[in-house]
């Protein structure tokens, strides 16, 4: 609630009485996506001679298979981090159904290990059962902690979620009522009226599991004394529909012969400036006097007091000038162009998981009420798609997307794809041709030299022929 | 600031000492468009017998040339309130400039008669001055007051905010500093890195313009003991591009031969509803403990406590459900369905100007907080259309768009532009056969009997050959 917002964050607010301190609990620990045990690795760049930094390319060993046949390929960034700092993980997602007034009768269990598929088979009674497949990329920050959490545990939270709004999600239109009972008969009328159908309970329930697992990261890395943060892009096949749910800078795209359809959006201080300058406006006391709210072409100085400069304030999608006073020379809530932009010069994207105890270097300053956990989610009809036998989609975290366009990848996907239909591997293939084409390879699609020196990540998810094998069974 | 957000609507803040009551200013007078005098009507319904409630249709006199040679019709609701609450204007936009440094040269007054057009010629010196033309909308509640005053003011804190910042409009890029010169050798690249350009300048001015025009209101409604609220359409034609800014339920759409494309999104509570959900949970005393933040398919009762029902909060997309508890019984912060859906049970709009004084009926709670006055601007570059005889852009109040689509008003659009070319008159009879088809005509293209009791007027603008015209002159 905003109470708790306010107690949590705002000076002179009374705080709760503190935790008593439990015992530590052991640190989390470094680890690469368990479907990439065993795994071998190939260089990163063509001509290792020429760049003596080449990084290897890692995919899961042949003989695992990703859900859907996807492809995965990953590299560690060049030494900006001792860690990887991205993860994986996807597979199977199973969620069960009670009957009703039965709570004991929980049935079929998947085990949680979607990280390590194949899993072991889903059985589900009857019809009740719905299984869907689910992939997942985290780009920590701060340490690999929050992002290996992540990896571990957002799955469970968005199976949770799913699983309490199952009677919703298995009805052709959502009761008003989860118990299915009408209380005024004209219920079901005021639930069309709203046009709420299932697949909006997925979206709330992918929205409610982010927070979740946002809540788990904070409890854990505060239990652990560790620290970090990380932005999460998921995919989620359910009921003939692929959902995407994203909060930070990774992306994901539809690629067809004929088609690039974005499947997410990037939050990044720039992106979300004005939400970010309004929670500035109403709580002042978040930047402590310290930045200014007020967006500038470049940070002032003294020279440019009582001038007038182009400026825009949290209401404003135009730019206007005012006159410069001393309190504008301070430090910009947001500052730097594209990838440089920073929030409260710290961070660089403006939604994501963990970072509860991130603050400005060297005051007081907390990041966390400035970003949001929640995703943005988009939903695909793959029933309605027409799917042709080479329509991927394509989600990296944001070291991909740094060197290489949308326009560029669909290049590279519907250069690739048709003369291999017949290679099993043919999408592992393509998400290493995809890193390999950030590593400033002669024939790459970027221009001259653009390397990306980033950790990067990504799953080429084929659609063809998957629709029926996401409804129940 | 935030400070005088909190002094304003929070109970417990420190009110500022109270401005000593003025002389009560006179009352704002009822009237119609300027450019309407002299005008006659023609009936509203074809068959008068019919619909013993038929009402005027009122156009300009066929000698009053409104800017673009643009049509207007109009007619006033079915005694839903003693005057037509609906307000227009037009006309040239005459920006001055003044030479460096020398404020007193100012040069080049256009009469601010706007509504009155064809104003005076505008005589500009040399290649600086800069005009436009300018076509509002507003529909007023509570009373016609708020909408004349925005229909006799808006154009002029346009005019004042386009003349602040005109050393901006006319170079090709916005100098960082307004007064031109560079204080860092690189400012340039800034603004051009920021992607600054001219056209941002104008919408940053439409911006303050709807915020100046709201505080005007505001004094004035005071001073006069009077009330009222409306919301606002503006299309600006200036330097060869269209800008279209709207708060409020009115909507502007441009009609092609092959293209429908809309150049304003309503604002309304159910378009608006995280915006307004997201303000009630940061100052929850704006609810005064009456109403929930809360959105539900239904108003909640006794019945359903202790059940989990459907729901959405602020941070949700998607949907949920929640077990009822005793505060989720209360009066929702939004309720209602579509054109039924109101804000804090008193409005159907959540952007305008006015209505500092609205409250909910019989309490102490105001609207004035959750709503904006700012605009959306959307920006038309004419010059880029390759512009087509028949391409002409409908600005209607929701009188017209209640009943019409897009679609159907584009229908009405083709079927009668092109066997008319020659009519001098022809934006002018589209418009009022625009206003004929919300009135159950048997020829219209809605469906059987759809009438529109609302006031209803209409702009149609043709593009054609214009673009010229709009460079200084």
């Amino acid at each position: 609630s905003a109470g708790w917002f306010r107690r949590r964050f705002l000076p002179g607010e009374p705080l709760p009485a503190p935790r008593p301190p439990g015992p530590r609990a052991s640190p989390v620990l470094y680890r690469r996506p368990r479907f990439l045990r065993g795994s071998s690795s190939s260089p990163g760049a063509a001509d290792a001679s020429r760049r003596p930094d080449s990084r290897p390319v890692r995919s899961p060993a042949r003989g695992r298979k990703l859900p859907w046949n996807a492809g995965y390929a990953e590299i560690i960034n060049a030494e900006k981090s001792e860690f990887n700092e991205d993860q994986a993980a996807c597979g199977k997602l199973c969620i069960r159904r009670c009957e009703f007034g039965a709570e004991e009768e929980w049935l079929t269990l998947c085990p949680e290990e979607v990280s390590s598929y194949p899993a072991a088979p889903c059985w589900v009674r009857g019809q009740l059962g719905k299984s869907g497949h689910y992939w997942a990329l985290f780009d920590g920050h701060g340490g690999p902690a929050a992002a290996i959490l992540a990896a571990n545990t957002l799955h469970s939270c968005l199976r949770r979620q799913l699983e309490a709004v199952v009677e919703g999600l298995v009805a052709t239109q959502p009761p008003m009522h989860l118990n299915g009972r009408c209380i005024c008969s004209s219920d079901p009328q005021f639930v069309e009226e709203k046009g709420i159908r299932a697949e909006d309970l997925v979206v709330g329930a992918l929205e409610s599991a982010f927070q979740e697992c946002d809540e788990v990261i904070g409890r854990e890395l505060e239990a652990s004394g560790q620290v970090g943060g990380c932005t999460a892009l998921v995919a989620v096949s359910l009921q003939g529909k692929l959902y995407v749910a994203n909060a930070g800078d990774s992306r994901a795209i539809l690629v067809r012969r004929d088609e690039i359809r974005p499947l997410s959006f990037e939050f990044t201080p720039e992106t979300e400036r004005q939400r970010i300058q309004q929670l500035a406006f109403v709580y002042p006391e978040l930047l402590a006097g310290e930045f200014t709210r007020l967006e500038f072409p470049r940070r002032l100085k003294g020279d440019d007091l009582g001038q007038k400069v182009l400026f825009r304030d949290h209401h404003m999608s135009g730019w206007s000038y005012k006159r410069v006073e001393k309190s504008d020379l301070k430090y910009p809530l947001i500052h730097g162009q594209g990838r440089q932009a920073r929030l409260l010069g710290t961070l660089a994207v403006s939604r994501g998981l963990g970072d509860h105890q991130l603050r400005v270097l060297d005051t007081n300053i907390q990041l966390k009420p400035f970003l949001l956990s929640v995703p943005q989610v988009t939903v695909l009809d793959v029933g309605q798609l027409e799917l042709q036998e080479d329509d991927v989609v394509v989600m990296a975290t944001d070291g991909l997307w740094d060197v290489l366009s949308n326009e560029q990848v669909a290049w590279l996907v519907r250069s690739f794809l048709p003369g291999n239909q017949e290679d099993p591997y043919r999408f592992l293939k393509l998400a290493q041709m995809l890193i390999h084409s950030t590593q400033g390879k002669e024939d790459s699609p970027t221009e001259e030299g653009q390397v990306s020196y980033d950790d990067v990540s990504v799953f080429v998810i084929p659609l063809h022929s998957q629709g029926q094998e996401s409804n129940g069974h």
